[in-house]
């Protein structure tokens, strides 16, 4: 088989068969293929698109280039969860513990990262002394004990799609959404779940800005784990504002524990149980989505969810005075209110510049070498749909400097004002399964 | 400027501007834009097209990414000729001297490469001694003396198109229209002519199948040309046989010198005579294409052409006694004949087929190390619209094997023939200019 004619058969709109995909992930993990000819490929494919089977072979192949996590020594049903990414997306620190409480195993594998805040593990690493590395022995011992822990990535997962994004990134075919989606469950399916719950982001903050597109990508994620003989459910929510009221680390880790201990904080609150409600469905210990919604809010009034929080976080070494009193948790030097400018309605709050503002502040990376600030990030005072009056905070900056210009003026380009009334954002766009 | 974004934006088929093509030529020859970049535009470029403009100014940019040919020192307007390549393809050992009996200057650079018989060069290699290794000042003197001299292609011209032509062939992204149009004419106008006549072939033998994608081809080149300021003009011809009767490097080099000498082959004669009469016309000697026409034809009745041959051939060193007496011409040690199974008319002869055969017998390179042999070929004794006899003779093998058993076969492979009466194919099909 010559590469250049599984590029031309793509090139031409045809269906690859197995053992042409076969041949290019395995022969391209090696080093076989060229990077010329893998490019030449992904374009061809960004034009092209994959057939359900295409990209099912095509995920299968890269879970098979590289090493699998067997979490065989797990008892009960395993859930995954994996989000899209948006800004304030603190859901994992409650979906575990509320998921948890109900007796189902979550076996979290987490990663850092680049971005506007740090990955689940730097938030995680807010709370002192809390620490990820474990062998895999301690990792399966802590799920049977807790029913959630989350570790690092470890291991070699599908190689094959670390190098082909790497590849795609300075290429221009980033986005194809059948690429995005093998890339996405590759991981996921080396990782080990029985069943898996998305969380598609869509909106102005999202990587998929269009309803359409993100329904597509969640289309595409769900036919592959079908494929692939993993439960997939998928639930389309809002990004066109963070979600919640903190963005950060330590301050999003401050508002997972308020939602774990029943504060009500509207949007979180409810994308939480919807996604919780799911992968308990999938677990199989409730026979209904209405069921287990019902159950997942009990858990959060109740104290269980709270208390799976705190034996997770203390397992792992975490100081579970700062969890008990969360005043304790890393704290900013300075508060710098961000005031509006004019009376009206908060109509748009673009969550990239948020982001980017948190970032300014210290809580993200910008290369993989910066150091994150883990006391720093901005808390919203005002949402969309908000009545707010000239003078009043939209956001206070959690700041180590005294006057973080650069992100007061992002946060003021991320605010839009309008005189008339704004109706809120639906957050729960579809559920795909 | 970020090679991605170049990528991205063609990818989403914007224009590319003069800066961002250049910043991709030159970025790719010096070797600071890597292969997998420049797959991944060549295969954007083959789903999106380029414009006019878009296409004259990475033309430019090739030919700028080397050496130009300075020929400046030929007195007269100097005319180029360019085929698209085919099977039988003597043209230019026609057309040469019959635009140089008119006093135009033809200062042809020619190849070699890989092929069913040899390139320009080695057909004229055929005749003893003919040498195409000359100087600068050799070369300008040989064309100012006897308006015709014919080299090998000296120096490093248009480095981007071949390094980004050897790309194209393993990432299949040849067969672009716009790509393929620069890298002909990037060489062409590397060369330094005037003016340009290009040779489109259409048909079953040639590169494009269809009359079509010929024609969108030709318009290309000429809008290349044109763009550049070189007056060009395309003919489109038949490819759905081989031209004339004779195809390898010896017997080339006789038909066309019977041509030369008054012989009337009808396919090939009018052709040649086509294509001289529009070089002529560029070169302003004649006014009109009809006035061309009949005095071209003079020249072929009344020796002035065939002199202008002689005088070009002894000049580069060839043997003229093999061209006074064709029959010294290199030849095969046995003629085999191939004969037609039924009663019938030629419906069809696959080029491609016919060519292969001639390549069997070793006519041409397989590869770059193959040596050519310069006596062997297929004479052709039947085309298209001829009646035939079972028994009959369609072609003779001049093979230096007494029995060329894959030859035959492909011979036969390439024939069709049918009950009905068939009418002979258009030869010119367009000309745009």
């Amino acid at each position: 088989m010559r590469m250049v004619d599984v590029i031309q058969k793509k090139r031409n709109g045809m269906e690859l068969n197995e053992e042409e995909i076969k041949f290019f992930v395995e022969g391209y993990t090696k080093g076989e293929i060229p990077d010329y000819q893998a490019s030449a490929l992904t374009m061809a494919i960004y034009f092209k698109g994959m057939t359900e089977n295409e990209t099912a072979t095509l995920t299968q192949a890269m879970v098979d280039s590289g090493e699998t996590i067997d979490l065989s020594g797990i008892e009960g049903h395993i859930v995954d969860k994996h989000s899209t990414g948006g800004v304030g997306d603190k859901v994992t620190f409650i979906v575990g513990p509320l998921v948890a409480s109900t007796g189902v195993p979550v076996a979290k594998m987490s990663g850092r990262g680049l971005g506007h805040t740090g990955g689940t593990l730097d938030k995680l690493e807010a709370i002192e002394d809390f620490h990820i590395e474990m062998t895999k022995e301690e990792f399966i011992n802590n799920v049977n004990t807790h029913k959630l822990a989350v570790a690092g990535q470890t291991g070699n997962l599908a190689p094959a799609d670390k190098k082909l994004y790497a590849l795609r990134d300075v290429t221009a075919t980033v986005d194809s959404i059948p690429l995005i989606a093998g890339s996405i469950m590759s991981k996921k399916l080396a990782s080990g779940a029985d069943s898996i719950v998305l969380d598609v982001k869509t909106g102005t903050g999202a990587f998929m800005k269009t309803l359409e597109e993100s329904e597509a990508l969640a289309r595409e994620m769900v036919n592959i784990g079908k494929n692939l003989g993993r439960n997939t459910v998928a639930v389309i929510s809002d990004m066109n504002q963070p979600l919640g009221f903190e963005v950060g680390n330590a301050n999003e880790i401050k508002e997972a524990a308020e939602i774990l201990q029943g504060k009500n904080v509207e949007d979180l609150r409810k994308l939480s149980l919807e996604i919780a409600s799911h992968m308990t469905v999938l677990a199989e210990v409730f026979s209904s989505y209405e069921e287990a919604y019902t159950e997942l809010e009990k858990n959060l009034e109740n104290g269980k969810a709270f208390e799976a929080f705190r034996n997770f976080i203390a397992a792992q070494g975490g100081n579970i005075d700062m969890i008990n009193d969360l005043d304790k948790l890393p704290q900013s030097k300075y508060k710098v209110e961000v005031t509006a400018d004019q009376d009206g309605y908060v109509s748009a709050i673009d969550a990239e510049s948020i982001g980017v503002a948190a970032m300014y502040l210290g809580a993200g990376r910008a290369t993989k070498d910066d150091e994150i600030n883990h006391a720093v990030g901005i808390t919203l005072k005002k949402k969309i749909g908000d009545e707010v009056k000239a003078g009043e905070p939209l956001v206070i900056l959690n700041s180590d400097e005294e006057n973080p210009e650069d992100s007061i003026v992002k946060v003021k380009e991320a605010y839009t004002i309008t005189r008339e009334k704004v109706t809120v954002p639906t957050l729960i766009h579809k559920v795909i399964n």
